[in-house]
């Protein structure tokens, strides 16, 4: 068969039988929909997701690799963003459930390997338990990319949401959606001066979004420019192109077992 | 406001709460990714879902109807093929529980009116059961369209499931994806003989759909050709433009109340 | 062994094991306990349910069908009564969860063959979905019958709930538990003229039965009599009764296989 | 309002409302469908519960008290005889939250106390949980009553199952499903040898039926008798009738709150 | 392997399956953090429960026993005490998957037998419904004891809950968390003036603690003492220690098993 | 009052009232029952935990932080070592719900900071998503340390489970429980050669303990000692005695709130 697409859902039934393999990489990119301040869309992460996942395939099987995207999930876990306006939001168990049934639904398939690239951080948990639990029960390799960029310079080291670098990829991948006149900064700056509790320290601590600010934005997006969005997402596909290649050999015990 | 857009996702979480009011009604298309024989994609019940929703929000818009579309459900309940290569299936509690938590992220919004546009016939039960669960949880106004087409000439009444309909539909809506020397027909024509049990007779019965064949379809695609598709379509979207000004100011009981 | 009785319950466990098989049939009439308007009890879908499933086993055994009665489900899913008083509901979940756990108590006899004899409209789409639940999950062939009669005179095509059918077959089977005095007619006409959204039409919706009226009657029970009931009731019999010789020989793809 | 019933599904809406109040006592007989060896009918526990129920609310609306007949729960939690043929068993989570939906259902009633006349010793435990359940979740106040009878004289102080109670009630209330020729003892005699261990001893155990003997009898049937059984059941419906009028009026803590 | 300890949690992974076989006696106290009125600690039954499991084992395996002591449930299902300040409840179905997911582990190991030495009287019946669950599901043999002592002399036959019995096992155990001058007597006197309605009689009652006293105390802790806990203590290890030999040879269908 | 302990289950209910406060901070650990190679018990995580919960609340208490200890959870989400023999382990939701029934019950006392001790890592992405959860439903402010120790110089960066850290903090704790003759090394160097997937590389993985070796250690235990354990233990005493100050004040959008 001549692969015509790299899309999972274009195939035909037949055809994932004949096109996959043990060692295939299926992408699901996961999005969110949810409040992203007064300049950003509710799809923000649903974007940068599948723009990730379309990129990786689109390179990936370029370079030969045998990798196929999936639809993305576009609601997912959005609770802390639950009492703004706009979200859309699946609680825990239900995320947790439907990804379970991928699971199962990809483990009667021929392949074994399932990437999430992940566009929404509040989903990382959630699908780091999911993993393990796809590993578990369903015997299939699973692996979890979740975000990309870093804190601009005026974040105090929080570009948690809607800051910096969500914004600077939002203008280089749809210009059309971001609208910096509205944009604001809105750095919780006595987190900076906690020793202890924080965001990357050794207390974590469990937060909505209205905790800081009414906003919903925990950043600083307006130093956030196009060209830095666009060297944020060509890193971040330069990382998931090369993890591709690690993945599909993936066996972490090959030295350790006899 | 002047609304940019009728995406729902493309709002921010300001413009929600302008933009949206009691009678908006939001469009949520259900496809599936399953099995349609040989000779269409497993997508084929997401594209028409996802091609209906947005043909009717933007004439509906076109029309004045305060009418907006969200992403799809692209993973729904395809039980019924579970057993054919390529399914990727929630389960009937996963795909409820997903469904009263967006009803309930709705019911957060101004809006009260949701319209699934559903291209999965297999999901037309349990969004019938969900439809009341969030008509009596959220006080939701719900609407619930499925299907289009009707049976072909050789099909002896049964266009169930990748036959003469949503083969048309896809040479119509995406000829790409369809693959016509491959289109086998495959009519249980012994249910044409029943007189009380079949689709459509007294009684009705729990299928999977290699019950019927090992091609998975139920129908005859054999004579399916564009024209005829887009008439389908066509005929589907005046339905459903038609129906959203009937949705707009649905109130069943204004005669019989006091 | 010579059977004493169709009434499963009747039978020893031992018996269990002798008098079914594969083929035989066994029939769960499934009621409900909820408001049906001044002039009927709350009892009244499962009197009816309760009547159709013993003379469809009389009857059917009589013609030498292998054919037994289970013991009704009273309390079902009736949450589209729960603001009148009265109404005794179980959620989706509770009754989808019984009907699972009975499916896999029926595989384990040796009967594969199971009818759903309805009274309660508002249970149809929940025994649809498991109806196909059962027959993935136990390899049970599953059937379903819901309903009967039709719409009176007076009702502009609706007769959905305590109006002249309900009423009617409940003068022919237990007059004494009818009030006429009481009968109201409750016809939400509004709806006659739509042409997109209403029952039957091509966009259904979902609906509480006191978003009508205030008595939960939708359809005119005033000209129901007990000869009309005799009628309704006599053609549902047939129905299931013809039903049931090709329930019992039913295997939709016996054409279409190799 | 003259009460013409007091079968509370023979009421209508509007009756429900106008007949019950907060002293209402409604009594929900709870059967099984499980073995009862090879003398007796699936049917036994669900015989002896609704005999029971029946009895007591006719005698007890005689006597005045305000007391109401739901239909029973034929199907329960049976999974001791989950090994055995015929059984028609619900999981301990199904019956939970059926009962859990029922005690929420009865709470939109008028009516606030609630009496479980249980005839399956396997649900015993289970609706003690629940009883509790409803008292803390809808305030009701929730009673139990569970068997009747005693171990008979050969039964070694077990008469658990198909033993001599059981036995004599049956052929006291329907004589025609017994089959006495049938009858064997099987009493697990090395328990009684147990100081500790056992049915009323300090340890208790988890047991399925299939652990002591292939017919599922624990006890001793063959000494059984109609006139024994009419004993029987009648002190069980004295019981139940004296316990109404301590229902009605029950506050534990009058004494002890200031 | 000569075993160093008794604490299966002392024990290494490979030490697990040297050490354990079938008749190996896994025993987990069951506590509660619940109110026991103002002279008591929420610790009491936790307490209790720890203390007996702990002689029991030490005792056990002195004299030969193959037993091993679990850590303890700490927080169990304490609704009752729901509205009181302080307590620490698991919800019924949590309780219950919890012992359901530890019977699935233990299952994994070589041991078959399970005691659970439960300290606090609101598990008895969910622990009986698991013990029954853990028999089915994963075919270990289940014991459950629950309490010790009895009613003291001003107590009217209730000693339920931090009462004579609790109160002097705590005097015995751990005085120094006992404050005598704070202990008040509650018994619900009118309860010992009904015939068929209260503990221990034909019909049982869903309770609530605050539905007695505001306390939450029922019974009479004021004669309690240190010389009447040691006896009641020793009396329950004695019998636990007893009923082990029972236990590790538990088979009740020896005799009657072909 | 004067509080004569900081364990919470010492206090009578009264004094929970008295004693605590909206700032009072609870400290609940949660280790875990898992295999932790042949050299370390099974009960590792849970020596751990506890033993930090302790000194914590003792020192903390000792400062005048207003700090109280809870029972540990010891039985938590190891699901990463089913296979392996020994492992007691709750599945994600069981825990997940359990933690919610602890949230529950802490916000109906006067408490509303709850900060977990974890000394499981397979149980921190869980923790996180449970302490959202417990924020968003029950507003409590909830904080999540997890781990302590860094990688020992044999250990490739990867000292992820009973290795360098978790042996030398056990020979400070427990040196009875350590058989330090039997500790080997295990590490999965091949992962230490990925540039893309791995432990703190950018794509993380879904793993069980035995895809890395069948002793499930991944590390390197053979240069453990308790005094580097000792320096382990009392840097994590001082973070959390630290944190303690953080947590009592924490509101992280005081600056940004108007």
């Amino acid at each position: 068969m001549t692969t015509r697409t790299r899309r999972y859902v274009d195939l035909t039934t037949a055809e994932v039988s004949e096109a996959l393999s043990r060692d295939s990489v299926l992408v699901l990119p996961t999005g969110a929909i949810e409040p992203h301040g007064p300049h950003l869309p509710l799809s923000t992460d649903l974007v940068v997701a599948e723009a990730l996942g379309r990129e990786l395939v689109d390179r990936g099987a370029a370079l030969g690799h045998d990798v196929w995207l999936l639809p993305a999930l576009s609601y997912t876990k959005s609770d802390e963003h639950a009492r703004l306006p706009g979200t859309m939001w699946l609680g825990a168990h239900t995320l947790f459930e439907t990804i379970v049934d991928l699971g199962r639904s990809i483990a009667a398939t021929p392949a074994r390997r399932v990437l999430f690239v992940n566009g929404h951080g509040g989903n990382s948990a959630l699908l780091e338990v999911a993993c393990r639990e796809l590993r578990r029960r369903f015997d299939l390799q699973t692996f979890l990319y979740s975000g990309g960029g870093r804190p601009g310079p005026t974040e105090c080291g929080f570009g948690i949401h809607a800051g910096f670098t969500e914004t600077s990829m939002m203008l280089h991948l749809r210009p059309d959606l971001v609208d910096m006149r509205r944009a604001v900064r809105a750095v919780p700056e006595s987190l900076a001066e906690h020793r202890y509790v924080g965001f990357g320290k050794p207390v974590r601590f469990g937060w909505l979004s209205d905790d800081f600010s009414a906003s919903g934005v925990i950043g600083d997006p307006t130093p956030a420019n196009a060209d830095q969005g666009k060297v944020f997402f060509e890193d971040a596909v330069s990382t998931l192109v090369g993890a591709i290649g690690e993945i599909a050999s993936f066996d972490p015990g090959r030295v350790l077992r006899p």
